[in-house]
């Protein structure tokens, strides 16, 4: 199974690979469904100019043009042309369009979830693919949105991400308001250079993150140091508030940051134990977030970057002088199923739906077979027929080759029979009721 | 609902919608997982060498670029490079593409399902979007794929349009080698070129199809009249047969064609009655079919175009002197759910997943609130908290405006009851226990 893609960045998976993203995928909608988020889905094309809206544009977009042009319209693919389309990069842009054109139709707070392909021309390596699919929940509100949706939606993404045959994980919570109070409070005011400094800490490491804040924003010793003692602060439970004010920093935004935070975590202590982490040196590049902020790790797979990223949003959505503040997080599927099949974490029971083959006694006997077929399907027993009648033997290595637990034999008197290939058991069955165990019945995809 | 897609060709759903083409989507895959089709999905891109490669170039196709070439790399979006990227325009070719790469892999005969976006720069009008769902269902051999595959494709086909909220439809079914066959047998040697001018039969008339037969192939006369009396043909069960002999051709590949229809009509009396129609008047304009060919019309909406379409290909896929031959056939889901929206044809029975609102007593209540929902998503009812503890006339409001049926109460002695607010019945329910109707448990879509 261990195949490259034929194309650099845009993995296929082989049919039994499928299987566990689809048990993925499944299971994602069962959760967000539960907890009453609507599916949507947008087109995978958005003008340029909605894209670059946000003035963000350190994602590498494809442009689209038509290769034939016989209609006089124009080949679009001009950067510069904000009706060029392109494909979407992410869910959240898109959706914060679809909510703006569709508000007249939708009861607010607005709670979806979207499943999707995703595309950015970036250089592909582990964990970064070309094309991959996200799972995006999101509450939008018409105006305002309580703050408790930031709890809730942190709740439920861990509650889905407990039920994927994924290992430990680690929801790393932080709050923008508390981290641009505290570099207001010392005198750092952009805020928004300090956090793309920030940011950088995994990668560049403490010194080099206060070289960038003296040299680029001109911070004293003091002044950086302090910045990389909040983001130093990791607490399992409540206990950063004490961490943060220890720093002796006063600020309004602070003040209010800290608060969010807490309620989050106090929250997740409760009902998520041992999934949440408040993280105070999670920044989230992005421009858009006002609030809360969340990345996820991977226990042991950490080098693998974030699973699970976003936050809450006030601004992105706009409507004349109507806003529609949001929260939202969005789960990196492709990144999360390409490390269960390449470090072997789940499997799945066997490699296609088919539970049962029903054989060909004749070649005549076709018809009568799907009959038999038919029945069992009727009892959802996923169920083919054979299609040529060949030896037994021969019928039975087909099952085998494709996986296929169960076949079916009918003799010319009538008799039924099913054989259990894998021990070789043969019994009668009445094709009225026979039923295989619930082991067998479907697709079982489980951790390894 | 009647909305008009804010980028022509490109239809989004609202929430409501979504549910309705889920519904479809659900039904499809079931019917296809039971009758034994692996899921799989193929990258969105091809390069342009793969998509030309059949020289097939009547979709008008969308090109990639990427906007920010900052790695050196041409940007390309060259009808002449081979290695320029391109969007799928439908699922077939890269399906063959797959089934070529992966063919170590995999166990012949192949039958796998595959439920995706393609997209096709085309002009949009009813029936005809730029980005829409397919989903197509084919089994693929390895050297050799027995002709019982085209009776059971066409037989899983049915069952499948026959599971949908549609109205009744007729596959009307042909076969090339009976059409070729014919033309060959009355002297019309540029059997390709026959069946592209029988494909405009609808379009056009019989008249001046046989004025192109004529000036365009060389037809005389009576070959002209002879084909359109061919394509004229059209039974619901196999007394076809008799009409094309008493044409008086023979022609060996003639009576294989007739031989492969009879078997796929006699079948599908049986097994789909009133489904199937042998239509000689059925081409399919693509070149790479070899044997049965399918379109399929919506009873009543015929003029909407085909809504399920495919056929024989045995020369499609090959890797050096090994064949993939297969068969196929494609449902055009947008173009089903589009009238099926449009003409409200079926609904859902909510606008949401959610089946009960948790209210809020008091603003502290929330926590406890979340407990009782956790209590009820353990038995799959989907459930929501409120986020403020306002009157409870404003929390109905809220459940009523967002469509959920219960609202739940549990008052400050911790006396749970739940309220259908359809209804106005109220109840008490104990949170272990209480479930609502089946029918009331999900979504249900049904037809008007």
């Amino acid at each position: 199974m261990a195949r490259t893609a034929s194309l650099s960045g845009f993995p296929e998976w082989l049919p039994q690979e499928r299987l566990v993203e689809l048990h993925v995928l499944d299971t994602l909608r069962k959760t967000f469904e539960l907890h009453g988020f609507s599916s949507i889905e947008t087109r995978a094309v958005e003008t340029v100019g909605q894209l670059l809206r946000k003035g963000e544009i350190d994602k590498e977009v494809y442009g689209l043009s038509r290769l034939q042009d016989d209609e006089g319209e124009a080949a679009k693919s001009d950067k510069a042309d904000p009706n060029a389309l392109a494909l979407h990069f992410d869910l959240t842009v898109p959706f914060a369009r679809y909510v703006v054109e569709n508000a007249g139709y939708l009861a607010f707070p607005f709670r979806r979830y979207q499943i999707q392909k995703v595309w950015r021309g970036e250089r592909p390596q582990e964990g970064r693919a070309r094309e991959f699919t996200q799972a995006d929940i999101d509450v939008v509100g018409d105006g305002e949105l309580p703050f408790r949706y930031d709890v809730e939606i942190a709740l439920v993404i861990a509650e889905a991400l407990s039920a994927l045959p994924i290992p430990d994980f680690r929801l790393r919570i932080n709050n923008r308001k508390l981290a641009e109070g505290f570099y207001r409070g010392i005198g750092l005011t952009d805020t928004a250079g300090v956090l793309r400094s920030i940011d950088k800490l995994e990668k560049i490491g403490a010194e080099r993150v206060a070289e960038l804040l003296k040299s680029e924003l001109g911070a004293t010793d003091e002044q950086a140091g302090l910045a990389l003692k909040l983001a130093s602060i990791r607490t399992e439970d409540t206990s950063f508030v004490q961490q943060v004010r220890a720093l002796g920093v006063t600020d309004e935004l602070l003040e209010e940051g800290l608060n969010e935070l807490e309620q989050v975590i106090q929250a997740a202590v409760q009902r998520a134990p041992g999934k949440v982490v408040a993280d105070l040196s999670i920044a989230r590049g992005l421009d858009y977030y006002t609030g809360t902020v969340v990345e996820t790790v991977l226990v042991g797979h950490e080098q693998l970057g974030s699973i699970c990223s976003g936050g809450r949003y006030d601004a992105l959505a706009s409507k004349g002088n109507r806003k529609f503040p949001g929260v939202g997080l969005s789960i990196g599927v492709t990144r999360l199923v390409s490390r269960i099949l390449s470090q072997e974490l789940a499997t799945a029971s066997r490699s296609v739906p088919t539970a049962v083959l029903v054989a060909l006694n004749t070649d005549d006997s076709w018809s009568a077979a799907q009959d038999i077929a038919a029945q069992l399907r009727g009892r959802g027993i996923a169920t083919e027929v054979a299609a040529k009648a060949e030896k037994f033997g021969k019928q039975i290595k087909f099952a085998d080759r494709r996986g296929i637990p169960f076949v079916w034999f009918t003799d010319d008197d009538g008799k039924h029979q099913v054989k259990d290939i894998r021990t070789g058991e043969q019994v009668d069955a009445d094709p009225a009721e026979w039923t295989p165990s619930e082991e067998d019945l479907y697709v079982r995809v489980t951790t390894a």
